[in-house]
Protein backbone atom coordinates (compact mmCIF):
# COMPACT_ATOMS: atom_id res chain seq x y z
CA UNK A 1 0.00 0.00 0.00
CA UNK A 2 1.26 3.18 -1.09
CA UNK A 3 -1.88 5.76 -1.57
CA UNK A 4 -4.67 6.50 -0.03
CA UNK A 5 -7.41 4.86 -1.69
CA UNK A 6 -10.23 7.12 -0.09
CA UNK A 7 -7.98 10.68 -0.91
CA UNK A 8 -5.52 9.80 -2.97
CA UNK A 9 -2.59 11.11 -0.97
CA UNK A 10 0.05 9.45 -0.09
CA UNK A 11 0.10 7.24 3.30
CA UNK A 12 2.08 6.94 6.30
CA UNK A 13 2.70 3.76 8.42
CA UNK A 14 2.09 4.34 12.34
CA UNK A 15 0.25 3.35 15.07
CA UNK A 16 -2.73 4.82 15.35
CA UNK A 17 -3.73 7.09 18.75
CA UNK A 18 -5.82 4.25 21.03
CA UNK A 19 -4.02 1.25 18.48
CA UNK A 20 -1.22 -1.10 19.69
CA UNK A 21 0.42 -1.96 15.64
CA UNK A 22 1.43 -0.24 12.78
CA UNK A 23 -1.45 0.39 10.29
CA UNK A 24 -1.53 2.39 7.14
CA UNK A 25 -2.81 5.65 7.84
CA UNK A 26 -3.59 9.01 5.45
CA UNK A 27 -2.50 12.30 6.46
CA UNK A 28 -4.54 14.03 4.89
CA UNK A 29 -7.98 12.41 5.22
CA UNK A 30 -7.27 10.79 8.55
CA UNK A 31 -8.73 6.87 6.97
CA UNK A 32 -6.77 4.08 8.72
CA UNK A 33 -6.78 1.28 6.26
CA UNK A 34 -6.65 -2.21 8.35
CA UNK A 35 -5.62 -5.52 6.56
CA UNK A 36 -6.58 -8.58 7.72
CA UNK A 37 -7.05 -12.28 7.17
CA UNK A 38 -8.58 -13.43 3.81
CA UNK A 39 -11.16 -16.68 4.01
CA UNK A 40 -10.60 -19.38 1.65
CA UNK A 41 -13.42 -22.02 2.24
CA UNK A 42 -13.77 -25.58 0.56
CA UNK A 43 -15.66 -28.78 0.43
CA UNK A 44 -14.94 -32.38 0.15
CA UNK A 45 -17.47 -33.77 -1.73
CA UNK A 46 -18.45 -37.09 -1.37
CA UNK A 47 -20.12 -39.90 -3.27
CA UNK A 48 -20.55 -43.73 -2.26
CA UNK A 49 -16.94 -43.79 -1.20
CA UNK A 50 -15.19 -41.99 -3.49
CA UNK A 51 -13.77 -38.34 -3.28
CA UNK A 52 -14.36 -35.53 -5.91
CA UNK A 53 -10.85 -33.79 -6.50
CA UNK A 54 -9.71 -31.65 -9.40
CA UNK A 55 -6.20 -30.87 -10.98
CA UNK A 56 -5.19 -27.28 -11.43
CA UNK A 57 -4.94 -25.44 -14.48
CA UNK A 58 -3.87 -22.13 -12.91
CA UNK A 59 -0.74 -21.31 -10.73
CA UNK A 60 -0.11 -21.63 -7.46
CA UNK A 61 0.48 -26.09 -8.11
CA UNK A 62 -0.31 -25.86 -11.70
CA UNK A 63 -1.22 -29.94 -11.91
CA UNK A 64 -1.88 -30.96 -8.62
CA UNK A 65 -4.62 -32.31 -7.02
CA UNK A 66 -6.98 -30.14 -5.04
CA UNK A 67 -10.39 -30.29 -3.46
CA UNK A 68 -12.69 -27.46 -4.56
CA UNK A 69 -11.69 -24.30 -2.35
CA UNK A 70 -11.44 -20.51 -2.76
CA UNK A 71 -11.91 -16.82 -1.62
CA UNK A 72 -15.49 -16.29 -0.13
CA UNK A 73 -16.75 -13.18 -1.64
CA UNK A 74 -18.45 -10.26 0.26
CA UNK A 75 -22.40 -11.00 0.51
CA UNK A 76 -21.78 -14.86 0.95
CA UNK A 77 -22.21 -17.20 3.69
CA UNK A 78 -19.29 -19.49 4.19
CA UNK A 79 -21.53 -22.33 3.10
CA UNK A 80 -22.21 -20.43 -0.08
CA UNK A 81 -18.64 -20.02 -1.01
CA UNK A 82 -17.86 -23.64 -0.82
CA UNK A 83 -20.79 -24.59 -2.92
CA UNK A 84 -19.89 -21.61 -5.35
CA UNK A 85 -16.26 -22.91 -5.52
CA UNK A 86 -17.28 -26.40 -6.31
CA UNK A 87 -19.84 -25.14 -9.19
CA UNK A 88 -16.88 -22.94 -10.61
CA UNK A 89 -13.82 -25.34 -9.93
CA UNK A 90 -15.79 -28.68 -10.25
CA UNK A 91 -19.00 -27.43 -12.13
CA UNK A 92 -20.83 -29.58 -9.33
CA UNK A 93 -23.52 -29.41 -7.25
CA UNK A 94 -23.07 -30.14 -3.41
CA UNK A 95 -24.93 -30.67 -0.46
CA UNK A 96 -23.18 -29.02 2.38
CA UNK A 97 -22.68 -31.01 5.45
CA UNK A 98 -20.97 -29.95 8.41
CA UNK A 99 -17.56 -27.73 8.96
CA UNK A 100 -14.71 -30.25 9.85
CA UNK A 101 -11.35 -28.16 9.75
CA UNK A 102 -10.21 -25.26 10.30
CA UNK A 103 -6.58 -24.17 9.22
CA UNK A 104 -4.89 -21.28 9.64
CA UNK A 105 -1.96 -20.25 7.32
CA UNK A 106 -1.01 -17.15 9.07
CA UNK A 107 2.28 -16.03 6.71
CA UNK A 108 -0.15 -16.48 3.99
CA UNK A 109 -2.65 -14.26 5.74
CA UNK A 110 -5.64 -16.83 5.35
CA UNK A 111 -7.78 -18.98 7.03
CA UNK A 112 -8.84 -21.79 5.29
CA UNK A 113 -12.25 -23.48 6.47
CA UNK A 114 -13.39 -27.07 4.77
CA UNK A 115 -16.88 -28.73 5.14
CA UNK A 116 -18.13 -32.23 4.28
CA UNK A 117 -20.01 -31.94 1.69
CA UNK A 118 -22.44 -34.73 -0.61
CA UNK A 119 -21.73 -34.77 -4.40
CA UNK A 120 -25.11 -34.66 -6.87
CA UNK A 121 -24.91 -35.80 -9.63
CA UNK A 122 -21.96 -35.24 -12.37
CA UNK A 123 -18.94 -32.80 -12.49
CA UNK A 124 -16.62 -31.57 -15.01
CA UNK A 125 -13.61 -28.85 -15.44
CA UNK A 126 -14.42 -25.46 -14.55
CA UNK A 127 -12.10 -22.89 -16.07
CA UNK A 128 -9.56 -22.80 -13.36
CA UNK A 129 -9.45 -26.90 -13.68
CA UNK A 130 -7.68 -28.87 -16.13
CA UNK A 131 -9.49 -32.40 -15.32
CA UNK A 132 -11.98 -33.45 -12.45
CA UNK A 133 -11.99 -37.33 -10.54
CA UNK A 134 -13.38 -39.43 -8.38
CA UNK A 135 -10.80 -41.17 -6.23
CA UNK A 136 -12.19 -43.80 -3.59
CA UNK A 137 -11.00 -43.24 0.05
CA UNK A 138 -7.71 -45.79 -0.04
CA UNK A 139 -6.52 -44.12 -3.43
CA UNK A 140 -6.10 -40.46 -2.36
CA UNK A 141 -2.97 -39.11 -4.86
CA UNK A 142 -1.10 -37.88 -1.41
CA UNK A 143 2.08 -37.27 -3.21
CA UNK A 144 -0.04 -34.45 -5.61
CA UNK A 145 -2.68 -32.95 -3.46
CA UNK A 146 -1.42 -29.30 -4.16
CA UNK A 147 -2.09 -27.71 -0.56
CA UNK A 148 -0.80 -28.80 2.95
CA UNK A 149 -4.10 -27.20 4.19
CA UNK A 150 -6.34 -29.71 1.61
CA UNK A 151 -4.10 -32.13 2.51
CA UNK A 152 -4.85 -32.03 6.50
CA UNK A 153 -8.57 -31.77 5.73
CA UNK A 154 -8.34 -35.13 2.83
CA UNK A 155 -6.96 -36.94 6.18
CA UNK A 156 -9.02 -35.40 8.86
CA UNK A 157 -12.36 -36.50 6.42
CA UNK A 158 -11.16 -39.82 6.58
CA UNK A 159 -9.95 -40.31 10.06
CA UNK A 160 -13.81 -39.18 11.37
CA UNK A 161 -15.11 -41.89 8.81
CA UNK A 162 -18.49 -39.81 8.58
CA UNK A 163 -18.81 -38.82 12.29
CA UNK A 164 -19.24 -35.00 13.34
CA UNK A 165 -16.07 -35.26 15.48
CA UNK A 166 -16.20 -31.13 16.07
CA UNK A 167 -13.38 -29.09 14.02
CA UNK A 168 -10.24 -30.31 13.92
CA UNK A 169 -7.87 -26.88 13.90
CA UNK A 170 -4.26 -26.67 12.81
CA UNK A 171 -1.54 -24.09 11.56
CA UNK A 172 0.42 -24.44 8.55
CA UNK A 173 3.98 -22.94 9.26
CA UNK A 174 6.80 -22.04 6.87
CA UNK B 1 -12.94 3.09 -2.83
CA UNK B 2 -11.97 5.87 -4.90
CA UNK B 3 -8.29 5.62 -5.48
CA UNK B 4 -5.43 2.64 -6.55
CA UNK B 5 -3.58 1.93 -3.53
CA UNK B 6 -0.38 1.01 -5.49
CA UNK B 7 0.09 4.11 -8.14
CA UNK B 8 -2.77 6.46 -7.14
CA UNK B 9 -4.83 6.64 -10.08
CA UNK B 10 -8.64 6.57 -10.03
CA UNK B 11 -9.83 2.95 -10.52
CA UNK B 12 -12.92 1.59 -12.22
CA UNK B 13 -15.51 -0.57 -10.69
CA UNK B 14 -15.94 -3.46 -13.99
CA UNK B 15 -15.57 -7.26 -14.20
CA UNK B 16 -11.73 -7.69 -14.97
CA UNK B 17 -11.15 -10.72 -17.48
CA UNK B 18 -11.60 -14.26 -16.58
CA UNK B 19 -13.25 -13.19 -13.05
CA UNK B 20 -17.61 -13.04 -13.04
CA UNK B 21 -18.34 -10.32 -10.83
CA UNK B 22 -17.29 -6.73 -10.25
CA UNK B 23 -14.54 -4.95 -8.63
CA UNK B 24 -12.21 -1.63 -8.32
CA UNK B 25 -9.66 -2.36 -11.20
CA UNK B 26 -6.90 0.22 -11.48
CA UNK B 27 -6.25 1.23 -15.35
CA UNK B 28 -2.80 2.22 -15.22
CA UNK B 29 -1.52 -0.42 -13.45
CA UNK B 30 -4.12 -2.73 -13.50
CA UNK B 31 -4.01 -3.91 -9.93
CA UNK B 32 -7.25 -5.37 -9.35
CA UNK B 33 -8.52 -4.78 -6.07
CA UNK B 34 -10.17 -7.62 -4.46
CA UNK B 35 -12.26 -7.01 -1.00
CA UNK B 36 -13.49 -9.77 1.01
CA UNK B 37 -15.00 -10.50 4.46
CA UNK B 38 -13.52 -10.17 8.02
CA UNK B 39 -12.86 -12.37 10.45
CA UNK B 40 -14.08 -11.53 13.70
CA UNK B 41 -12.43 -14.04 17.23
CA UNK B 42 -14.21 -14.59 20.39
CA UNK B 43 -13.89 -17.02 23.24
CA UNK B 44 -16.19 -17.63 26.19
CA UNK B 45 -14.53 -18.06 29.26
CA UNK B 46 -16.07 -20.25 31.47
CA UNK B 47 -14.68 -20.69 35.50
CA UNK B 48 -16.63 -23.04 37.79
CA UNK B 49 -20.08 -22.64 35.94
CA UNK B 50 -20.12 -18.41 35.67
CA UNK B 51 -19.20 -16.88 32.19
CA UNK B 52 -16.99 -13.44 31.98
CA UNK B 53 -18.57 -11.06 30.30
CA UNK B 54 -17.92 -7.55 28.71
CA UNK B 55 -19.88 -4.07 29.30
CA UNK B 56 -18.99 -2.46 26.62
CA UNK B 57 -17.01 0.98 26.34
CA UNK B 58 -17.17 1.82 23.13
CA UNK B 59 -20.06 2.36 20.13
CA UNK B 60 -21.92 0.27 18.33
CA UNK B 61 -23.70 -1.31 21.24
CA UNK B 62 -22.07 1.30 24.58
CA UNK B 63 -23.50 -0.04 27.69
CA UNK B 64 -24.30 -3.57 26.22
CA UNK B 65 -22.44 -6.90 27.22
CA UNK B 66 -20.71 -8.72 25.08
CA UNK B 67 -18.00 -12.02 25.02
CA UNK B 68 -14.21 -10.94 24.77
CA UNK B 69 -14.03 -10.73 20.73
CA UNK B 70 -12.50 -8.54 17.83
CA UNK B 71 -11.06 -8.66 14.62
CA UNK B 72 -8.35 -11.12 13.59
CA UNK B 73 -5.52 -9.65 12.67
CA UNK B 74 -2.34 -10.75 10.53
CA UNK B 75 0.33 -13.10 11.71
CA UNK B 76 -1.89 -15.01 13.86
CA UNK B 77 -4.07 -17.79 14.46
CA UNK B 78 -7.89 -18.02 15.20
CA UNK B 79 -7.18 -19.36 18.27
CA UNK B 80 -4.01 -16.91 19.25
CA UNK B 81 -6.57 -14.01 17.79
CA UNK B 82 -9.76 -15.00 20.70
CA UNK B 83 -6.85 -15.09 23.44
CA UNK B 84 -5.77 -11.33 22.28
CA UNK B 85 -8.89 -9.95 22.25
CA UNK B 86 -9.84 -11.67 25.76
CA UNK B 87 -6.42 -9.86 26.94
CA UNK B 88 -7.38 -6.53 25.22
CA UNK B 89 -10.80 -6.24 26.12
CA UNK B 90 -10.91 -8.04 29.85
CA UNK B 91 -7.53 -7.77 31.33
CA UNK B 92 -7.83 -11.58 30.93
CA UNK B 93 -5.73 -15.04 30.71
CA UNK B 94 -7.73 -18.06 29.09
CA UNK B 95 -6.46 -21.65 27.72
CA UNK B 96 -8.90 -22.41 24.14
CA UNK B 97 -10.68 -25.10 23.97
CA UNK B 98 -12.61 -25.76 20.87
CA UNK B 99 -14.37 -23.92 18.40
CA UNK B 100 -18.17 -24.36 18.78
CA UNK B 101 -19.86 -21.63 16.65
CA UNK B 102 -19.29 -19.65 13.05
CA UNK B 103 -21.67 -16.92 12.65
CA UNK B 104 -22.19 -14.91 9.26
CA UNK B 105 -22.67 -11.64 9.16
CA UNK B 106 -23.46 -11.21 5.41
CA UNK B 107 -24.50 -7.74 5.20
CA UNK B 108 -21.24 -7.20 7.54
CA UNK B 109 -19.05 -8.57 5.46
CA UNK B 110 -18.27 -10.84 8.43
CA UNK B 111 -18.21 -14.08 9.69
CA UNK B 112 -17.87 -14.48 13.60
CA UNK B 113 -15.59 -17.37 15.11
CA UNK B 114 -16.74 -18.36 19.34
CA UNK B 115 -14.26 -20.72 21.13
CA UNK B 116 -15.15 -22.66 24.45
CA UNK B 117 -12.42 -21.42 27.08
CA UNK B 118 -11.36 -21.74 30.35
CA UNK B 119 -10.39 -18.58 32.80
CA UNK B 120 -7.23 -18.75 34.31
CA UNK B 121 -6.57 -15.81 37.45
CA UNK B 122 -8.56 -12.32 37.02
CA UNK B 123 -10.05 -10.10 35.08
CA UNK B 124 -10.53 -6.32 34.43
CA UNK B 125 -11.84 -3.88 32.18
CA UNK B 126 -9.78 -3.01 29.22
CA UNK B 127 -9.66 0.09 27.26
CA UNK B 128 -12.97 -0.43 25.30
CA UNK B 129 -14.72 -1.97 28.49
CA UNK B 130 -16.35 -0.09 31.09
CA UNK B 131 -16.51 -3.27 33.59
CA UNK B 132 -15.97 -6.99 33.50
CA UNK B 133 -18.06 -9.33 35.33
CA UNK B 134 -18.99 -13.13 36.23
CA UNK B 135 -22.45 -14.30 35.12
CA UNK B 136 -23.58 -17.60 36.32
CA UNK B 137 -25.21 -19.97 33.36
CA UNK B 138 -29.17 -19.13 35.08
CA UNK B 139 -28.31 -15.00 35.45
CA UNK B 140 -26.69 -14.32 31.24
CA UNK B 141 -28.26 -10.40 30.91
CA UNK B 142 -30.17 -11.94 27.84
CA UNK B 143 -32.07 -8.55 26.59
CA UNK B 144 -28.26 -6.53 27.22
CA UNK B 145 -26.28 -8.69 24.96
CA UNK B 146 -24.50 -6.26 22.47
CA UNK B 147 -24.62 -7.96 19.66
CA UNK B 148 -26.82 -11.73 17.76
CA UNK B 149 -23.54 -13.16 16.83
CA UNK B 150 -22.45 -13.22 20.95
CA UNK B 151 -26.21 -14.63 21.79
CA UNK B 152 -26.16 -17.26 19.55
CA UNK B 153 -22.65 -18.39 21.26
CA UNK B 154 -24.27 -17.91 24.37
CA UNK B 155 -26.89 -19.94 24.09
CA UNK B 156 -25.30 -22.76 22.33
CA UNK B 157 -22.45 -22.51 24.96
CA UNK B 158 -25.23 -23.70 27.45
CA UNK B 159 -26.94 -26.10 25.07
CA UNK B 160 -23.81 -28.18 24.61
CA UNK B 161 -22.95 -28.37 28.24
CA UNK B 162 -19.32 -28.57 28.19
CA UNK B 163 -19.47 -31.35 25.64
CA UNK B 164 -18.25 -31.07 22.09
CA UNK B 165 -20.79 -31.10 19.82
CA UNK B 166 -19.19 -29.89 16.38
CA UNK B 167 -20.25 -26.51 15.08
CA UNK B 168 -23.13 -24.65 15.06
CA UNK B 169 -23.68 -22.75 11.90
CA UNK B 170 -25.69 -19.81 12.02
CA UNK B 171 -26.81 -16.91 9.48
CA UNK B 172 -27.59 -13.49 10.94
CA UNK B 173 -29.62 -11.54 8.15
CA UNK B 174 -30.83 -7.88 8.67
Amino acid sequence: MKYCSSCGSLVDRLVPEGDNRERWVCPECKTVHYQNPLIVVGCIPELDGEILLCKRAIEPRHGYWTVPAGFMELNETIEEGAVRETREEACAEVEIGHLFAAVDVPQAGQLHLFFTAKLIGGHAAGEETLETAMYSFGNIPWDEIAFKSGHFALKKFLEDDGGNKGVHTHTIRP
